[in-house]
């Protein structure tokens, strides 16, 4: 039985807390969060105990901790778990600073201690299934990737201020789905973004983006992201190759269509993340559990959270500059 | 060349006139019909003569006629095409009595004419590769059949009363692609309708109609119809056999998908038949000329024509009198 | 906390506990089945104390049972639970006798406790979305109603032999579907079946089945029914209107579409009902608790288990006599 | 009634050639090809007469070209009508070079006669309604556009060589449908390739490019071309906006769908331009008649084909130089 602290009981904290308290070989032991009113509650829920964020990480009967509190405190929530040898399950990103989460990676490398981050898109089973197809050849020699990801509506704008732009707290995700299944490092990045949102663009921000990338090997990859989609939360991903091409399409609440005068109507989208990638939030904390006996799994590990933030920064200083950013 | 007379220069007289016309080893010769000013204007569209009725089958520099004149003379037609050895294109059905249909049949084989019936349908290319997968083994054995189809608007009721009903002037289509697909002939019928349209009740017909077919061997078919729908012209079949299933769906103008809040919108089904079945009436004529040169086709003759015949009207008896009606 | 006895540690039993155990107002307190280590585990894996059938509805302690079973049992445990007051949620259907089944919902309304049946798919998200559109006019007035259901593979011979027969066994389901969605009652039934597979066929069952069903006021409902299905577990209903068409389609487990020379290729229907309305049994469980409560809901109740009986006898009498059944 | 020459009687020359022929308000007069043969032809099958390159512009019975030659001489042959005073439908693209192709509009232009270009996919019923949507407001501000178009099979390395490349032989159509729909100048340029095909590579080409576009106001356009694609002609444009999303997907033969174990298989796409865009083909020849009658059309005239060439330029410089090309 895997013993859990889960640092952090907002929104994300309360679907991890959920999916390890029903996972049948673990246990969420604690809970801790600057709000211990959060804290509390969350762990009641879960016959948990809620602890201070001091002593989050010190007990000894804790195998692993879950952290996902905020962005700005996941480098030292990382070392400290590097500290006391506790295996790490983090939110995306490491950090916003490509320096200080470089930092924090090797803390934890010298500590030896496990260190994973929540890119849950790789566990949505049908991205998986899309990434299985690919190495299984069923497309043949991949060639091209187009990503579609757009978010329903746009975070506040002080939450904007405050996550490192669109191409480090948005794209991120996207950036890590092509190197997942590109198999192959970019070497490029091509940025361009435009602020429909005039108060975003007055934060300094974009919330429309598109990024080209190219791998050493000649494969290319775009990306579209915006910030707002009238028809829900619209993640697709394409994978084109030599005999063929497989794509993930976006999901549904039902399976009904309504026929009318003016056609055929399927459901849009389904709303955002929580409901998109409810199977991948389980399954990554399964795989996870899985890593800790030394399972291979799909899983990010700290170096591929550091690998995409460097694209994340590519982006945005190709935005900045104008120029293609070259990362051979 | 084949040269053509064609009677009746109406709505689907001048479908088959200009499919004549276009054709590379056809000529349209002469275009009849009670209205002479129909026929001249046709006629000259495709420069082609106008001539009187009387001498429609007359002429000695004329192949094969094409019958698209009011049912109730399709078999005075056949029968003067007999007599004067031309070969026969009738639009369905032969006639809406069975004892007058068997007797034109009687006429027409005497004289050693051929006579193929206008069940356009069959060459529709969805249904076409459907009946491909069928036979080729696509799907193994066939079980059960599905069929829908469904008028966008009701005609006049005056129409409908001179139609011999809704089994003999609509689903008639509809028999025939059953017999076609089972290629087997139903040995039981079983008919419930309705009147949604109360001035057709008053008309002494039904708007909306089930029918249940059985072959000997067991096979099973549902038709389903309507006279009205709100979405276009609903003709879906769908076949259901031991190792898979063959369907073909709606056709719409275009490929085009709308997202809004409200969902993923595509277009209606094409709006009536002269639009989905435009290929099918080209392909029709096609095979015609071809079976004059003595090739196999897929064309209904006038023993097809006298059989869905007799189907419509045992779905009418079934429905009159409650009972399923036994052909064996 | 609503307290339950489960009896019947099967397949279906072990999702219900699973429901019961994971519900925030209920609590899995007794597992009763003939095998008593089944009952064992079932209850340990939950937390639950696995009891002696004898004691199964005697504990003060517990407000409902919910009887999965064998078919044959259902009755003497409704007739059970009644003398002890408890409320039942009871698997379809009451009993394959329509005469025993009546009598036990006597003696369930004399007790006055409350007995839902288990007709799990109108819980279906997709069947719920389009009930809803159907009682919000949409489609105006309904008109016709079309069922597909399919099971992917026939039970062991020895399963049919037991069965009652596909119209009560299989069918049923569909049967109060129809009643369910066209909110009337059918006046006739019509059927017909037949045997591919010759085991069936040789213990006096069908495998594959048709039904025509009509109401009072002239709506048309027609079900089609396989023991086989190449391409999964085909679920399908199709309602058409006066205004419009809504149509429930089939589930599968990801969006993913491979494209290749052939064409483009979607997955097929998810496998079974236990993955198709893994949904519907948690959300039915959740409305028999909120029923306990008084709240309003979807779930059958004895008397539309009784009717469903009704029509599924009917379809069978509509086979063995050739007839058309009318229950006006 | 429009006389028409016909410069070409190869595979393009003969669409048009038919398409002209049967227009109700033109004629095919003469054709004319460096193969007598081919327009000896081609001449006969439509009733027209064959004349010589030398004498093709000079009749006085002619009102219009229509040049459908090889690229290197639609230059001089718009020049050459221009001396003539006849009205011009070109094939795609003017020139290969910018100034030849500059200079050749210039001719045209004090000359007077109108000029047209046949950037047929303007003219595809699904990208005509997906452009009257994007006008309708129907998606609100467009904010990205995605095109995918991707050839069957790469043409012979010979004609590779010969085509000037990539951008300006195949993706020009795509700047122009862009350019287009965008209703906006792209003022960068950022392309990306790749040789999959060694020989392609050899000869100095791409076979698989990728280009981003950026206009004065903000919007971001991707494009991705492939020479090969398993599937089909894979043709498909998506427009996002404010308010929602169209898209035009590819065109299937029939509708039929195959199910079987392995899913649900579609049709691929159709196999090439001359299905795809056989509409296309003719409703852009009526348009460019109705232009002679002065109707407003949607047909590219030659400053539209100098644009889209720039646009090809850009993007080979871009392939080249590394760079972002800025065309403000």
């Amino acid at each position: 039985m895997i013993r859990f602290t889960l640092v952090g009981a907002g929104r994300i904290g309360k679907i991890h807390a959920e999916n390890i308290a029903r996972h049948p070989q673990a246990t969420l032991a604690y809970v801790a969060d600057a709000n211990s009113d959060a804290a509390q509650s969350l762990a009641s829920r879960w016959s948990a105990k809620a602890i201070s964020l001091d002593d989050a990480v010190s007990g000894r009967d804790v195998d692993a901790v879950l952290i996902a509190s905020s962005t700005d405190t996941h480098a030292d929530w990382i070392e400290r778990c590097a500290a006391a040898g506790k295996a790490v399950f983090c939110e995306k990103p490491l950090d916003l600073d490509i320096e200080r989460a470089t930092r924090c990676l090797h803390v934890a490398q010298r500590a030896g201690v496990r260190l994973y981050l929540g890119f849950n898109r790789r566990y949505d089973p049908s991205f998986m299934r899309l990434k299985r197809e690919i190495v299984a050849g069923t497309i043949g020699r991949l060639e091209t990737l187009h990503i579609i990801s757009r978010d329903p509506a746009p975070p506040p704008v002080d939450y904007i201020k405050r996550s490192g732009g669109l191409f480090r707290d948005m794209m991120i995700h996207d950036l890590d789905m092509a190197r997942w299944l590109l198999a192959a490092e970019p070497v490029e990045v091509f940025a361009r973004g435009w602020a429909v949102d005039a108060a975003i663009g007055a934060a300094g921000d974009v919330d429309t983006a598109m990024v080209m990338l190219r791998t050493a090997d000649g494969k290319l990859c775009q990306i579209a992201n915006s910030r707002r989609c009238a028809f829900g939360y619209d993640q697709r991903i394409e994978a084109f190759g030599a005999t063929g091409m497989v794509r993930a399409d976006n999901h549904t609440a039902t399976s009904v269509t309504v026929a009318a005068t003016a056609g055929f109507t399927t459901e849009p989208a389904l709303p955002f993340f929580l409901e998109r990638y409810a199977a991948a939030y389980r399954l990554e904390l399964e795989d996870f559990i899985a890593a800790l006996g030394n399972k291979r799994v799909e899983l990010a590990d700290g170096e591929d959270g550091r690998r995409a933030l460097i694209l994340a920064d590519a982006a945005q200083r190709s935005l900045t500059t104008g120029a293609a950013i070259s990362l051979a």
